[in-house]
Protein backbone atom coordinates (compact mmCIF):
# COMPACT_ATOMS: atom_id res chain seq x y z
CA UNK A 1 0.00 0.00 0.00
CA UNK A 2 1.62 3.28 -0.71
CA UNK A 3 3.93 2.29 -2.66
CA UNK A 4 3.69 4.80 -5.30
CA UNK A 5 7.59 5.27 -5.97
CA UNK A 6 10.11 3.52 -5.12
CA UNK A 7 14.27 4.64 -4.47
CA UNK A 8 16.89 3.55 -6.50
CA UNK A 9 20.98 4.67 -7.32
CA UNK A 10 21.45 5.63 -10.54
CA UNK A 11 24.53 6.64 -12.43
CA UNK A 12 23.90 10.18 -14.35
CA UNK A 13 25.61 11.08 -17.19
CA UNK A 14 25.50 14.70 -18.41
CA UNK A 15 27.87 16.26 -21.00
CA UNK A 16 30.55 13.20 -20.30
CA UNK A 17 30.36 13.83 -16.50
CA UNK A 18 29.77 10.58 -14.27
CA UNK A 19 28.15 10.90 -10.89
CA UNK A 20 25.49 9.05 -9.00
CA UNK A 21 23.13 9.71 -6.68
CA UNK A 22 19.68 8.59 -5.50
CA UNK A 23 16.53 8.74 -7.79
CA UNK A 24 12.60 8.24 -7.54
CA UNK A 25 10.74 5.90 -9.82
CA UNK A 26 7.33 5.19 -10.33
CA UNK A 27 6.44 2.04 -8.81
CA UNK A 28 4.89 -1.03 -11.10
CA UNK A 29 3.48 -4.58 -9.44
CA UNK A 30 1.05 -6.72 -11.16
CA UNK A 31 -1.94 -6.44 -10.36
CA UNK A 32 -4.73 -9.64 -10.22
CA UNK A 33 -8.66 -8.41 -10.51
CA UNK A 34 -10.60 -11.78 -10.00
CA UNK A 35 -14.20 -11.58 -10.10
CA UNK A 36 -16.18 -14.00 -7.77
CA UNK A 37 -12.87 -15.78 -6.67
CA UNK A 38 -12.20 -16.59 -10.36
CA UNK A 39 -9.44 -14.61 -12.11
CA UNK A 40 -10.21 -12.27 -14.93
CA UNK A 41 -7.10 -9.84 -16.10
CA UNK A 42 -3.61 -8.84 -14.58
CA UNK A 43 -3.10 -5.55 -15.14
CA UNK A 44 0.42 -3.77 -14.74
CA UNK A 45 -0.40 -0.92 -12.11
CA UNK A 46 1.21 1.72 -9.69
CA UNK A 47 0.13 0.54 -5.99
CA UNK A 48 -2.89 2.93 -4.63
CA UNK A 49 -6.68 2.65 -5.19
CA UNK A 50 -6.49 -0.59 -6.20
CA UNK A 51 -10.22 -1.41 -5.41
CA UNK A 52 -11.31 1.52 -7.22
CA UNK A 53 -8.96 -0.07 -10.40
CA UNK A 54 -10.90 -3.15 -10.12
CA UNK A 55 -14.43 -1.17 -9.74
CA UNK A 56 -13.71 0.41 -12.91
CA UNK A 57 -11.71 -2.09 -14.80
CA UNK A 58 -15.33 -3.95 -14.58
CA UNK A 59 -17.53 -0.71 -15.47
CA UNK A 60 -15.02 -0.65 -18.61
CA UNK A 61 -15.98 -4.31 -19.41
CA UNK A 62 -19.95 -3.48 -18.30
CA UNK A 63 -20.21 -6.03 -15.25
CA UNK A 64 -20.86 -2.85 -13.21
CA UNK A 65 -22.91 0.13 -13.71
CA UNK A 66 -24.17 1.27 -10.90
CA UNK A 67 -22.72 1.28 -7.29
CA UNK A 68 -26.12 -1.49 -5.91
CA UNK A 69 -24.28 -3.75 -7.50
CA UNK A 70 -21.17 -4.34 -5.85
CA UNK A 71 -21.14 -6.34 -3.42
CA UNK A 72 -17.57 -5.52 -1.94
CA UNK A 73 -13.77 -5.93 -2.97
CA UNK A 74 -11.48 -7.16 -1.03
CA UNK A 75 -7.55 -8.27 -1.10
CA UNK A 76 -7.36 -12.22 -1.11
CA UNK A 77 -5.10 -12.70 1.89
CA UNK A 78 -2.67 -15.96 2.37
CA UNK A 79 -1.55 -15.65 -0.80
CA UNK A 80 2.16 -16.14 -1.00
CA UNK A 81 4.43 -19.51 0.34
CA UNK A 82 4.42 -17.85 3.55
CA UNK A 83 1.39 -16.46 4.10
CA UNK A 84 1.65 -13.09 3.63
CA UNK A 85 -0.39 -11.06 1.83
CA UNK A 86 1.08 -9.42 -1.28
CA UNK A 87 -1.96 -6.54 -1.55
CA UNK A 88 -1.84 -7.38 -5.33
CA UNK A 89 -4.11 -9.98 -5.69
CA UNK A 90 -8.35 -8.57 -5.57
CA UNK A 91 -11.16 -10.16 -5.45
CA UNK A 92 -14.37 -8.18 -6.30
CA UNK A 93 -18.08 -9.65 -5.56
CA UNK A 94 -21.15 -8.52 -7.36
CA UNK A 95 -24.38 -8.00 -5.06
CA UNK A 96 -26.75 -10.81 -4.94
CA UNK A 97 -28.42 -11.19 -8.09
CA UNK A 98 -26.36 -9.41 -10.25
CA UNK A 99 -25.96 -12.06 -12.85
CA UNK A 100 -21.77 -12.77 -13.15
CA UNK A 101 -21.00 -12.52 -16.92
CA UNK A 102 -19.14 -14.95 -18.75
CA UNK A 103 -16.15 -13.24 -19.28
CA UNK A 104 -13.23 -14.62 -21.25
CA UNK A 105 -9.72 -13.96 -19.56
CA UNK A 106 -8.85 -11.22 -22.67
CA UNK A 107 -8.51 -8.21 -21.73
CA UNK A 108 -10.22 -6.57 -24.04
CA UNK A 109 -13.36 -8.75 -24.58
CA UNK A 110 -14.69 -8.88 -28.32
CA UNK A 111 -16.91 -11.68 -30.44
CA UNK A 112 -14.59 -13.65 -32.61
CA UNK A 113 -16.95 -16.77 -33.13
CA UNK A 114 -18.60 -16.13 -36.74
CA UNK A 115 -17.92 -12.73 -36.94
CA UNK A 116 -14.71 -10.92 -38.39
CA UNK A 117 -12.67 -8.98 -36.49
CA UNK A 118 -12.64 -5.32 -36.95
CA UNK A 119 -12.93 -1.99 -36.22
CA UNK A 120 -16.68 -2.40 -36.51
CA UNK A 121 -16.78 -5.28 -34.63
CA UNK A 122 -14.59 -3.32 -31.52
CA UNK A 123 -17.77 -0.25 -32.22
CA UNK A 124 -20.43 -2.70 -31.82
CA UNK A 125 -18.83 -4.42 -28.79
CA UNK A 126 -19.37 -0.85 -26.72
CA UNK A 127 -22.40 -0.05 -28.11
CA UNK A 128 -24.03 -2.91 -27.33
CA UNK A 129 -22.43 -3.24 -23.66
CA UNK A 130 -22.83 0.28 -22.97
CA UNK A 131 -25.05 1.51 -20.14
CA UNK A 132 -25.78 4.53 -21.10
CA UNK A 133 -26.05 6.96 -24.10
CA UNK A 134 -24.20 10.13 -23.81
CA UNK A 135 -26.78 11.77 -26.27
CA UNK A 136 -30.01 11.75 -23.98
CA UNK A 137 -28.71 12.04 -20.78
CA UNK A 138 -30.54 13.82 -18.28
CA UNK A 139 -27.57 16.69 -18.43
CA UNK A 140 -28.40 17.13 -22.53
CA UNK A 141 -27.05 19.14 -23.38
CA UNK A 142 -23.99 19.01 -21.57
CA UNK A 143 -21.69 22.09 -23.06
CA UNK A 144 -18.58 23.42 -22.51
CA UNK A 145 -16.65 26.33 -23.30
CA UNK A 146 -13.50 26.24 -25.19
CA UNK A 147 -11.85 28.71 -23.26
CA UNK A 148 -12.43 26.33 -20.24
CA UNK A 149 -10.96 23.40 -22.34
CA UNK A 150 -7.87 25.57 -22.79
CA UNK A 151 -7.37 25.74 -19.29
CA UNK A 152 -7.41 22.03 -18.78
CA UNK A 153 -3.24 20.90 -19.05
CA UNK A 154 -2.81 23.77 -16.70
CA UNK A 155 -4.92 22.71 -13.64
CA UNK A 156 -3.71 18.79 -15.05
CA UNK A 157 -0.45 19.43 -14.26
CA UNK A 158 -0.62 21.18 -11.51
CA UNK A 159 -2.36 19.12 -9.53
CA UNK A 160 0.15 16.19 -10.94
CA UNK A 161 2.06 15.38 -7.78
CA UNK A 162 4.20 11.88 -8.63
CA UNK A 163 5.24 12.84 -12.09
CA UNK A 164 7.11 15.71 -10.98
CA UNK A 165 9.30 13.62 -8.81
CA UNK A 166 9.08 10.89 -11.62
CA UNK A 167 8.57 11.60 -15.04
CA UNK A 168 6.71 8.29 -15.49
CA UNK A 169 3.31 8.73 -14.75
CA UNK A 170 0.23 8.93 -17.00
CA UNK A 171 -2.36 11.14 -15.06
CA UNK A 172 -6.22 11.58 -16.00
CA UNK A 173 -8.67 14.07 -14.16
CA UNK A 174 -12.18 14.23 -13.74
CA UNK A 175 -13.08 18.15 -14.25
CA UNK A 176 -16.77 19.53 -13.95
CA UNK A 177 -17.66 21.85 -17.24
CA UNK A 178 -17.13 24.69 -15.31
CA UNK A 179 -13.25 23.70 -15.12
CA UNK A 180 -13.49 22.52 -11.40
CA UNK A 181 -10.73 19.47 -10.75
CA UNK A 182 -13.03 16.69 -8.90
CA UNK A 183 -10.60 14.21 -9.31
CA UNK A 184 -7.04 13.05 -10.39
CA UNK A 185 -4.82 9.81 -10.55
CA UNK A 186 -2.10 8.87 -11.98
CA UNK A 187 -0.50 5.56 -13.39
CA UNK A 188 2.28 3.94 -14.89
CA UNK A 189 -0.23 2.48 -17.19
CA UNK A 190 -2.99 5.15 -18.93
CA UNK A 191 -5.54 2.93 -18.94
CA UNK A 192 -5.79 2.37 -15.15
CA UNK A 193 -5.46 5.89 -13.99
CA UNK A 194 -8.78 6.34 -16.26
CA UNK A 195 -9.84 2.86 -14.32
CA UNK A 196 -9.06 4.36 -11.13
CA UNK A 197 -11.15 7.38 -12.01
CA UNK A 198 -14.22 5.58 -13.03
CA UNK A 199 -13.60 2.93 -9.84
CA UNK A 200 -13.97 6.41 -7.31
CA UNK A 201 -16.89 7.45 -8.92
CA UNK A 202 -19.00 3.91 -8.87
CA UNK A 203 -18.01 3.37 -5.34
CA UNK A 204 -19.30 6.95 -4.77
CA UNK A 205 -22.45 6.33 -6.39
CA UNK A 206 -21.86 9.00 -9.36
CA UNK A 207 -22.33 7.17 -12.56
CA UNK A 208 -23.09 7.73 -15.02
CA UNK A 209 -20.78 11.20 -15.22
CA UNK A 210 -22.70 12.98 -17.84
CA UNK A 211 -21.81 16.55 -16.61
CA UNK A 212 -17.94 15.50 -16.57
CA UNK A 213 -14.90 16.04 -18.41
CA UNK A 214 -12.12 13.30 -18.90
CA UNK A 215 -8.83 14.91 -19.62
CA UNK A 216 -5.45 12.51 -20.08
CA UNK A 217 -1.85 13.31 -20.43
CA UNK A 218 -1.62 11.69 -23.08
CA UNK A 219 -2.65 10.02 -26.29
CA UNK A 220 -6.02 9.26 -27.10
CA UNK A 221 -6.80 5.16 -27.79
CA UNK A 222 -10.13 3.43 -28.55
CA UNK A 223 -9.51 2.24 -24.85
CA UNK A 224 -9.72 5.05 -23.47
CA UNK A 225 -12.51 6.41 -25.44
CA UNK A 226 -14.34 3.35 -24.39
CA UNK A 227 -13.90 4.01 -20.90
CA UNK A 228 -15.24 7.70 -20.94
CA UNK A 229 -17.91 5.97 -22.93
CA UNK A 230 -19.14 3.21 -20.43
CA UNK A 231 -18.70 5.38 -17.73
CA UNK A 232 -21.23 8.29 -19.15
CA UNK A 233 -18.47 11.04 -19.74
CA UNK A 234 -19.35 12.90 -23.12
CA UNK A 235 -16.38 14.51 -23.00
CA UNK A 236 -13.02 13.22 -23.43
CA UNK A 237 -9.79 15.34 -24.53
CA UNK A 238 -6.19 14.32 -24.52
CA UNK A 239 -2.99 16.86 -24.55
CA UNK A 240 -1.72 14.81 -27.89
CA UNK A 241 -3.22 12.73 -31.03
CA UNK A 242 -6.44 10.41 -30.91
CA UNK A 243 -6.44 7.27 -33.24
CA UNK A 244 -8.43 6.55 -35.77
CA UNK A 245 -10.85 4.14 -33.79
CA UNK A 246 -11.13 6.23 -30.76
CA UNK A 247 -12.38 9.33 -33.79
CA UNK A 248 -15.22 6.23 -35.53
CA UNK A 249 -16.09 5.35 -31.40
CA UNK A 250 -16.43 8.87 -30.45
CA UNK A 251 -18.48 10.28 -33.66
CA UNK A 252 -20.68 7.06 -33.61
CA UNK A 253 -21.46 7.11 -29.60
CA UNK A 254 -21.71 11.06 -28.88
CA UNK A 255 -18.47 11.71 -27.43
CA UNK A 256 -16.87 15.24 -27.69
CA UNK A 257 -13.42 13.94 -28.92
CA UNK A 258 -10.78 16.84 -28.35
CA UNK A 259 -6.99 16.40 -29.25
CA UNK A 260 -3.82 18.56 -29.09
CA UNK A 261 -5.24 20.25 -26.32
CA UNK A 262 -2.65 22.58 -25.46
CA UNK A 263 -2.39 26.50 -24.92
CA UNK A 264 -5.22 27.89 -26.57
CA UNK A 265 -5.24 25.22 -29.75
CA UNK A 266 -6.98 22.13 -29.95
CA UNK A 267 -8.31 19.93 -32.54
CA UNK A 268 -11.90 18.53 -32.08
CA UNK A 269 -12.50 15.48 -33.83
CA UNK A 270 -16.23 14.64 -32.83
CA UNK A 271 -19.00 15.37 -30.78
CA UNK A 272 -18.54 19.00 -31.61
CA UNK A 273 -22.24 20.23 -30.44
CA UNK A 274 -21.21 20.53 -26.75
CA UNK A 275 -18.38 23.11 -27.73
CA UNK A 276 -21.88 25.69 -28.38
CA UNK A 277 -22.89 27.39 -31.25
CA UNK A 278 -20.54 29.86 -32.39
CA UNK A 279 -18.01 26.64 -32.82
CA UNK A 280 -20.58 25.18 -35.10
CA UNK A 281 -21.49 28.15 -37.05
CA UNK A 282 -17.30 29.15 -37.77
CA UNK A 283 -16.97 25.45 -38.99
CA UNK A 284 -19.68 25.34 -40.80
CA UNK A 285 -18.90 28.73 -42.46
CA UNK A 286 -15.21 27.28 -43.37
CA UNK A 287 -16.07 23.68 -43.93
CA UNK B 1 -2.91 -3.70 -45.32
CA UNK B 2 -1.09 -0.34 -45.59
CA UNK B 3 -3.67 1.61 -44.04
CA UNK B 4 -1.11 2.73 -41.18
CA UNK B 5 -3.11 6.17 -41.06
CA UNK B 6 -6.65 7.60 -42.04
CA UNK B 7 -8.04 10.90 -43.01
CA UNK B 8 -10.43 12.57 -40.70
CA UNK B 9 -12.14 15.92 -41.36
CA UNK B 10 -11.17 17.79 -37.48
CA UNK B 11 -12.52 21.14 -36.72
CA UNK B 12 -9.50 23.34 -35.46
CA UNK B 13 -9.62 26.09 -32.56
CA UNK B 14 -7.01 28.16 -32.10
CA UNK B 15 -7.03 31.41 -30.61
CA UNK B 16 -10.88 31.85 -30.70
CA UNK B 17 -10.28 31.13 -34.01
CA UNK B 18 -12.30 28.01 -36.12
CA UNK B 19 -11.21 26.40 -39.05
CA UNK B 20 -11.93 22.96 -40.66
CA UNK B 21 -9.59 21.00 -42.12
CA UNK B 22 -8.93 17.13 -43.54
CA UNK B 23 -6.31 16.06 -40.41
CA UNK B 24 -4.32 12.44 -40.81
CA UNK B 25 -4.48 10.06 -37.91
CA UNK B 26 -2.86 7.18 -36.93
CA UNK B 27 -4.86 3.70 -37.96
CA UNK B 28 -5.86 1.39 -34.81
CA UNK B 29 -7.65 -1.68 -35.14
CA UNK B 30 -8.18 -4.97 -33.44
CA UNK B 31 -5.45 -7.69 -34.23
CA UNK B 32 -6.60 -11.09 -32.90
CA UNK B 33 -3.62 -13.82 -32.68
CA UNK B 34 -4.28 -17.33 -32.82
CA UNK B 35 -1.47 -20.22 -32.30
CA UNK B 36 -2.73 -23.32 -33.91
CA UNK B 37 -5.81 -22.13 -34.71
CA UNK B 38 -6.88 -21.34 -30.95
CA UNK B 39 -7.57 -17.65 -30.25
CA UNK B 40 -4.61 -16.24 -27.70
CA UNK B 41 -4.54 -12.93 -27.64
CA UNK B 42 -6.12 -9.18 -28.69
CA UNK B 43 -3.90 -6.22 -29.14
CA UNK B 44 -5.12 -2.82 -30.56
CA UNK B 45 -2.54 -2.11 -33.16
CA UNK B 46 -1.62 0.10 -36.02
CA UNK B 47 -1.89 -2.14 -39.16
CA UNK B 48 0.80 -3.35 -40.62
CA UNK B 49 3.67 -5.77 -40.13
CA UNK B 50 1.31 -7.87 -38.76
CA UNK B 51 2.72 -11.41 -39.17
CA UNK B 52 6.17 -9.85 -37.74
CA UNK B 53 3.80 -8.48 -34.33
CA UNK B 54 2.41 -11.91 -33.79
CA UNK B 55 6.35 -13.74 -33.89
CA UNK B 56 7.02 -10.95 -31.89
CA UNK B 57 4.87 -11.51 -29.07
CA UNK B 58 5.64 -15.26 -28.79
CA UNK B 59 9.27 -14.59 -28.52
CA UNK B 60 7.79 -12.16 -25.70
CA UNK B 61 5.80 -15.13 -24.52
CA UNK B 62 8.77 -17.60 -24.41
CA UNK B 63 6.50 -19.41 -27.64
CA UNK B 64 9.22 -18.52 -29.94
CA UNK B 65 12.98 -18.37 -30.35
CA UNK B 66 14.35 -19.66 -33.36
CA UNK B 67 12.97 -18.85 -36.85
CA UNK B 68 12.86 -22.88 -37.57
CA UNK B 69 10.05 -23.44 -34.29
CA UNK B 70 7.81 -21.41 -36.93
CA UNK B 71 6.04 -22.87 -39.31
CA UNK B 72 4.16 -20.22 -40.98
CA UNK B 73 1.90 -17.29 -40.20
CA UNK B 74 -1.26 -16.41 -42.30
CA UNK B 75 -4.36 -14.17 -42.64
CA UNK B 76 -7.41 -15.97 -41.42
CA UNK B 77 -10.00 -15.49 -44.34
CA UNK B 78 -13.41 -15.75 -44.65
CA UNK B 79 -13.88 -14.37 -40.99
CA UNK B 80 -16.79 -11.86 -41.65
CA UNK B 81 -20.29 -12.79 -42.50
CA UNK B 82 -19.91 -11.76 -46.15
CA UNK B 83 -16.97 -13.67 -46.47
CA UNK B 84 -14.36 -11.32 -46.78
CA UNK B 85 -11.27 -11.08 -44.94
CA UNK B 86 -10.47 -8.19 -42.65
CA UNK B 87 -6.70 -9.06 -41.84
CA UNK B 88 -7.03 -8.52 -38.52
CA UNK B 89 -7.08 -11.84 -37.60
CA UNK B 90 -3.48 -14.04 -37.44
CA UNK B 91 -2.59 -17.64 -37.32
CA UNK B 92 0.80 -18.95 -36.32
CA UNK B 93 1.80 -22.00 -36.83
CA UNK B 94 4.26 -23.95 -35.08
CA UNK B 95 6.88 -26.14 -36.84
CA UNK B 96 6.32 -29.99 -36.37
CA UNK B 97 7.64 -31.00 -32.75
CA UNK B 98 7.40 -27.38 -31.04
CA UNK B 99 5.40 -28.22 -28.28
CA UNK B 100 2.05 -25.71 -28.04
CA UNK B 101 2.53 -24.34 -24.65
CA UNK B 102 -0.99 -24.56 -22.91
CA UNK B 103 -0.91 -20.66 -22.59
CA UNK B 104 -3.80 -18.90 -21.08
CA UNK B 105 -5.72 -16.02 -22.75
CA UNK B 106 -4.25 -13.71 -20.25
CA UNK B 107 -1.88 -11.45 -22.12
CA UNK B 108 0.65 -12.05 -19.27
CA UNK B 109 1.32 -15.34 -18.01
CA UNK B 110 1.73 -15.30 -14.11
CA UNK B 111 2.03 -18.18 -12.14
CA UNK B 112 -1.45 -17.09 -10.35
CA UNK B 113 -2.03 -20.67 -8.56
CA UNK B 114 -0.35 -20.99 -5.07
CA UNK B 115 2.33 -18.45 -4.92
CA UNK B 116 1.40 -14.88 -4.69
CA UNK B 117 1.29 -12.37 -6.96
CA UNK B 118 4.31 -10.16 -6.77
CA UNK B 119 6.81 -8.05 -8.74
CA UNK B 120 9.26 -10.69 -7.57
CA UNK B 121 6.89 -13.19 -9.42
CA UNK B 122 6.81 -11.42 -12.43
CA UNK B 123 10.53 -11.15 -12.94
CA UNK B 124 10.81 -15.06 -11.65
CA UNK B 125 8.26 -15.42 -14.75
CA UNK B 126 10.76 -13.83 -17.23
CA UNK B 127 14.07 -15.73 -15.81
CA UNK B 128 12.22 -18.93 -16.30
CA UNK B 129 10.84 -18.60 -19.65
CA UNK B 130 14.36 -16.54 -21.07
CA UNK B 131 15.91 -18.55 -23.66
CA UNK B 132 19.32 -17.14 -23.61
CA UNK B 133 21.49 -15.12 -20.76
CA UNK B 134 22.52 -11.47 -21.43
CA UNK B 135 25.69 -12.21 -19.58
CA UNK B 136 26.75 -14.92 -21.60
CA UNK B 137 25.98 -14.29 -25.62
CA UNK B 138 28.80 -14.98 -27.28
CA UNK B 139 29.20 -11.71 -28.08
CA UNK B 140 30.42 -10.61 -24.38
CA UNK B 141 31.11 -8.47 -22.91
CA UNK B 142 29.28 -5.65 -25.61
CA UNK B 143 29.92 -2.28 -24.60
CA UNK B 144 28.40 1.18 -26.06
CA UNK B 145 30.35 4.39 -25.73
CA UNK B 146 28.22 6.80 -23.91
CA UNK B 147 28.44 9.32 -26.87
CA UNK B 148 26.77 6.79 -29.11
CA UNK B 149 23.96 6.54 -26.76
CA UNK B 150 23.57 10.26 -26.85
CA UNK B 151 22.93 10.10 -30.83
CA UNK B 152 20.25 7.55 -30.74
CA UNK B 153 17.52 9.65 -29.86
CA UNK B 154 18.13 12.03 -32.90
CA UNK B 155 18.41 9.17 -35.04
CA UNK B 156 15.36 7.86 -33.91
CA UNK B 157 13.40 11.00 -34.34
CA UNK B 158 14.87 11.10 -38.07
CA UNK B 159 14.19 7.79 -39.02
CA UNK B 160 10.02 8.15 -37.87
CA UNK B 161 8.02 9.08 -40.65
CA UNK B 162 4.11 8.30 -39.63
CA UNK B 163 4.75 10.05 -36.46
CA UNK B 164 5.24 13.75 -38.04
CA UNK B 165 1.74 13.36 -39.98
CA UNK B 166 0.13 12.03 -37.23
CA UNK B 167 1.82 12.73 -33.84
CA UNK B 168 0.30 9.70 -32.57
CA UNK B 169 2.71 6.86 -33.15
CA UNK B 170 5.12 5.07 -30.33
CA UNK B 171 8.70 4.41 -32.09
CA UNK B 172 10.87 1.50 -31.58
CA UNK B 173 14.11 1.10 -33.19
CA UNK B 174 16.80 -1.27 -33.27
CA UNK B 175 20.32 -0.04 -33.68
CA UNK B 176 24.05 -1.64 -33.85
CA UNK B 177 26.16 -0.81 -30.51
CA UNK B 178 27.73 1.80 -32.98
CA UNK B 179 24.78 3.79 -33.66
CA UNK B 180 23.66 1.97 -36.92
CA UNK B 181 19.79 1.82 -37.50
CA UNK B 182 19.04 -1.61 -38.50
CA UNK B 183 15.56 -1.33 -38.20
CA UNK B 184 12.61 1.15 -36.96
CA UNK B 185 9.03 0.30 -36.30
CA UNK B 186 6.00 2.53 -35.57
CA UNK B 187 2.48 1.65 -33.95
CA UNK B 188 -0.22 3.31 -31.49
CA UNK B 189 0.74 0.57 -29.24
CA UNK B 190 4.54 1.12 -27.87
CA UNK B 191 4.36 -2.84 -27.14
CA UNK B 192 3.43 -3.73 -30.66
CA UNK B 193 6.12 -1.55 -32.08
CA UNK B 194 8.74 -4.04 -30.20
CA UNK B 195 7.09 -6.79 -30.77
CA UNK B 196 7.22 -6.10 -34.67
CA UNK B 197 10.97 -5.57 -34.38
CA UNK B 198 11.68 -8.92 -32.77
CA UNK B 199 9.09 -10.37 -34.98
CA UNK B 200 11.21 -9.41 -37.67
CA UNK B 201 14.12 -10.26 -36.24
CA UNK B 202 13.19 -13.67 -35.32
CA UNK B 203 11.79 -14.34 -39.11
CA UNK B 204 15.40 -13.32 -40.50
CA UNK B 205 17.32 -15.95 -38.41
CA UNK B 206 18.62 -12.81 -36.39
CA UNK B 207 17.97 -14.14 -32.89
CA UNK B 208 19.30 -13.70 -29.92
CA UNK B 209 19.67 -9.93 -30.96
CA UNK B 210 22.83 -10.03 -28.69
CA UNK B 211 24.83 -7.03 -30.08
CA UNK B 212 22.22 -4.76 -30.69
CA UNK B 213 20.80 -1.71 -28.59
CA UNK B 214 16.51 -1.34 -28.28
CA UNK B 215 15.55 2.37 -28.04
CA UNK B 216 12.17 3.52 -27.41
CA UNK B 217 10.41 6.74 -28.20
CA UNK B 218 8.89 7.17 -24.40
CA UNK B 219 9.18 5.01 -21.10
CA UNK B 220 10.54 2.13 -20.11
CA UNK B 221 8.04 -0.34 -18.46
CA UNK B 222 8.26 -4.00 -17.13
CA UNK B 223 6.82 -5.46 -20.07
CA UNK B 224 9.30 -3.51 -22.83
CA UNK B 225 12.13 -4.62 -20.41
CA UNK B 226 10.61 -7.97 -20.84
CA UNK B 227 9.98 -8.22 -24.66
CA UNK B 228 14.18 -6.73 -24.66
CA UNK B 229 15.37 -9.57 -22.41
CA UNK B 230 13.06 -12.65 -24.22
CA UNK B 231 14.66 -11.48 -27.59
CA UNK B 232 18.23 -11.59 -26.32
CA UNK B 233 18.83 -7.58 -26.45
CA UNK B 234 21.22 -6.58 -24.02
CA UNK B 235 21.01 -2.59 -24.60
CA UNK B 236 17.45 -1.06 -23.77
CA UNK B 237 17.45 3.29 -23.85
CA UNK B 238 14.38 5.23 -23.45
CA UNK B 239 13.60 9.00 -24.15
CA UNK B 240 11.76 8.55 -20.42
CA UNK B 241 11.46 7.16 -17.17
CA UNK B 242 11.94 3.60 -16.60
CA UNK B 243 9.30 2.17 -13.99
CA UNK B 244 10.39 0.47 -11.02
CA UNK B 245 9.79 -3.25 -11.72
CA UNK B 246 11.93 -2.41 -15.30
CA UNK B 247 14.99 -1.51 -13.31
CA UNK B 248 14.15 -4.39 -11.08
CA UNK B 249 14.38 -6.77 -14.05
CA UNK B 250 17.37 -5.49 -15.92
CA UNK B 251 19.14 -5.62 -12.43
CA UNK B 252 18.42 -9.35 -12.10
CA UNK B 253 18.94 -10.28 -15.93
CA UNK B 254 21.87 -7.81 -16.50
CA UNK B 255 19.94 -5.73 -18.94
CA UNK B 256 21.58 -2.21 -19.35
CA UNK B 257 18.95 0.45 -18.89
CA UNK B 258 18.75 3.63 -19.59
CA UNK B 259 16.43 6.23 -19.20
CA UNK B 260 15.54 10.03 -19.71
CA UNK B 261 18.04 9.65 -23.30
CA UNK B 262 18.14 13.36 -24.03
CA UNK B 263 20.48 15.65 -25.62
CA UNK B 264 24.19 14.77 -23.74
CA UNK B 265 22.74 13.58 -20.66
CA UNK B 266 21.00 10.15 -19.54
CA UNK B 267 20.27 7.98 -16.74
CA UNK B 268 22.21 4.88 -16.08
CA UNK B 269 19.88 2.09 -13.84
CA UNK B 270 21.31 -0.94 -14.36
CA UNK B 271 24.27 -2.73 -16.39
CA UNK B 272 26.69 -0.09 -16.39
CA UNK B 273 29.73 -2.61 -17.38
CA UNK B 274 28.31 -2.01 -20.62
CA UNK B 275 29.22 1.60 -20.67
CA UNK B 276 33.46 0.97 -20.35
CA UNK B 277 35.92 1.32 -17.89
CA UNK B 278 35.25 4.99 -17.67
CA UNK B 279 32.35 5.08 -16.74
CA UNK B 280 32.40 2.61 -13.98
CA UNK B 281 35.24 4.24 -12.44
CA UNK B 282 33.68 7.57 -11.94
CA UNK B 283 30.73 6.06 -11.00
CA UNK B 284 32.49 4.16 -8.17
CA UNK B 285 34.08 7.66 -7.45
CA UNK B 286 31.52 9.39 -6.82
CA UNK B 287 29.05 6.79 -5.37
Amino acid sequence: MGRVTERRRVIRIRDGVVSTRPDTLVAEEPLEIRLGGKPLAITMRTPGDDFALAAGFLVSEGVLGRTEELANIVYCAGATEDGSNTYNVVDVRLADGVPVPDITLERNVYTTSSCGLCGKASLDAVRTSARWDLDTSPDTPVRIDPATLADLPDRLRAAQRVFERTGGLHAAALFTTDGELLDIREDVGRHNAVDKIVGRALQQGLLPLSSCVLMVSGRASFELAQKAVMAGIPVLAAVSAPSSLAVDLAAETGLTLVGFLRGTSMNVYAGEHRLGESVLRAAAATG
